[in-house]
C-alpha cells in the first residue's frame, strides 16, 4: 500500500512548519549522519528516494553531483521542491517507489533519507521489493545509503515508549515485541500513521541476500549544537532513534 | 584484563550443574542458532575460542572436521574437556586469547560461542584486538562466527531489566545507556562479573574496518522444544538475549 500522509493538508502544514523551524531531529541527528557517511558526491549521479522538498537534492548539486533525480509520492512536496530547489541538473518526479520506472537510467548513489520521509523505509510494507528495485537502479558497485527509524524505537506496539516517574522524568525506554515484525500504528500530527517494524537482522540480511555488501552502520547521536537548541536530544544517548545503513552493490565476491 | 570467573570453585560448580541439566538458553536458543548458521564443517580446520568443556569441539569432529583446536582460559574447563571430549583430532590449550600464539597455524573457521563463555566476546575488554587476532589466524576467505549478548540486553547499567507489575508479570524490557559503551557489572552466581557493552554499530563496523565481510546476523529465538521445557523462553520474542554474527575474511574487494 502506498501511504501518502504528506498530501493530507493538516499533516503537510504541521510538517512543513516543523521542518522550516530548523530545530528537528533531522537537522541535528539524522542529516549530519547521512552527510558524514555518504561517499564523495562530486561527479556522481544520485537518485533521492523520498526527496521531499528537495533540500538534499540541492545539497548534492552544490557539492558537485552532475545529476540528481528526486522522487516523492507527495504532490505537495514535489511542487514545493520545484518552486524552491530547482536546478537544471535536478529532475523531480512525483511517483511511488513501487511504480517508479526509470528505464536505462543507472545511478552511482541511491539515498533514502527519513528526513523527508514520505518514502522512508519504515513506511514501506515490502522491504525486499525496495532492495531489489534499488539494486536494479544502481550502476556497478553503486552505493545505497538509507536512514530509518531504529528497530529499538519501532518495536513496541504501544506508542510513546519512555517510561516516566510521577515528576515526568524519563526512567528508561520500554522495549517489547521485538521479534514481531509488521505494522505499527502511530499518532504523528494525525491518527493512523502506519509504520513497519523490522528487526536489525531483517534490515541487514535482506541487503546481503540481494547482492549488497554492508559498509557501515551508524546509530547517530546529536551534533553539539543540537544539544543546545533541543536539549531533549540528550536522550539519543539513552537509545538511538535512527539507524543509518550504508551498503554497496556487488556483482560478484571473490569466493 | 583477563577475567577468569570459571576457575572460581563456587561459580564453576553452579555453572557445570546448570549446563549439565540440558535446560538452558544455550541448549534452546544459542547453540541451535550457531549450528544452523555455520558453514559446512566437513574437512575444515576449526579454532574454538572459549571451548569450555569441549562439547562443540567434539560436535565438529563428529560432523567431519579434520582438525579442531579448542582454547579456554579456565583450567577447570580444559581438564574436563580432556577427560570427557578427547579425540585424536582435537587439541585443547589452556590460554587466554590475549596470550594465544599459534604460529603458522591457519583455520578455515574460527568460532567464539557464548555457550561456554569464559572467552565470550562480551567478557573481552578489547574487541578490536580480538578481531585483528582472529583475522591473522584465519586462512584465506576463512569464516568467523560468534555469538554474544545482544546490545539490547547489555546496555542498561542496572541489572535485571524486565519491568514487572505487582503480580510479577513482565510489562516490558527496560533499555537505557545504549550509547555508553564499556563495563557493566553483574551478579551471576557471584558478585562482580564484568561484562562490556558495545553497540550494534561497533560490533559490526569493527569487523568491516578490519577486513571482514558481514554474511549474516541472527537474533535467535527458542527452538520449539525449548518453549515446552523452559516456558520463559517465550520472552525471547519480546527482546533477543543474543546476537550471532557470521563474517568472512576478505583479502580484497573488487572495488
Amino acid at each position: 500500500m502506498k501511504q501518502n500522509i504528506y498530501d493530507n493538508p493538516i499533516f503537510f502544514k504541521e510538517y512543513t512548519s516543523l521542518r522550516e523551524s530548523g530545530v528537528t531531529y533531522n537537522d541535528f541527528v539524522e542529516q549530519p549522519a547521512i552527510k558524514s557517511v555518504i561517499s564523495t558526491i562530486r561527479d556522481k549521479s544520485i537518485l533521492d528516494l523520498g526527496c521531499g522538498t528537495g533540500e538534499f537534492a540541492k545539497y548534492c548539486i552544490e557539492n558537485g553531483a552532475w545529476k540528481v533525480v528526486g522522487v516523492d509520492i507527495s504532490e505537495n512536496m514535489i511542487e514545493k521542491a520545484k518552486r524552491e530547489n530547482q536546478d537544471e541538473n535536478i529532475d523531480y518526479i512525483c511517483e511511488s517507489i513501487e511504480d517508479l520506472e526509470l528505464k536505462d537510467l543507472k545511478f552511482d548513489i541511491i539515498i533514502s533519507s527519513l528526513a523527508v520521509h514520505s518514502l522512508a523505509v519504515h513506511y514501506m510494507e515490502d522491504y525486499t521489493n525496495l532492495i531489489v528495485k534499488v539494486h536494479n537502479l544502481l550502476a556497478k558497485n553503486g552505493e545505497f545509503l538509507f536512514s530509518t527509524e531504529h528497530p529499538i524505537v519501532t518495536a513496541r506496539k504501544e506508542m510513546n515508549s519512555w517510561v516516566k516517574d510521577s515528576d515526568g522524568n524519563k526512567l528508561h525506554w520500554a522495549l517489547d515485541h521485538y521479534q514481531e515484525e509488521g505494522k505499527r500504528e502511530q499518532h504523528w500530527y494525525m491518527d493512523g500513521v502506519i509504520k513497519y517494524h523490522r528487526t536489525i537482522s531483517t534490515l541487514i540480511n535482506t541487503l546481503i541476500e540481494n547482492g549488497f555488501v554492508l559498509e557501515k552502520i551508524t546509530e547517530p547521536q546529536s551534533i553539539p549544537v543540537g544539544l543546545e537548541k533541543m536539549p531533549k536530544l540528550v536522550n539519543e544517548k539513552r537509545r538511538p532513534s535512527f539507524i543509518v545503513i550504508k551498503s554497496r552493490k556487488l556483482d560478484s565476491l571473490p569466493f
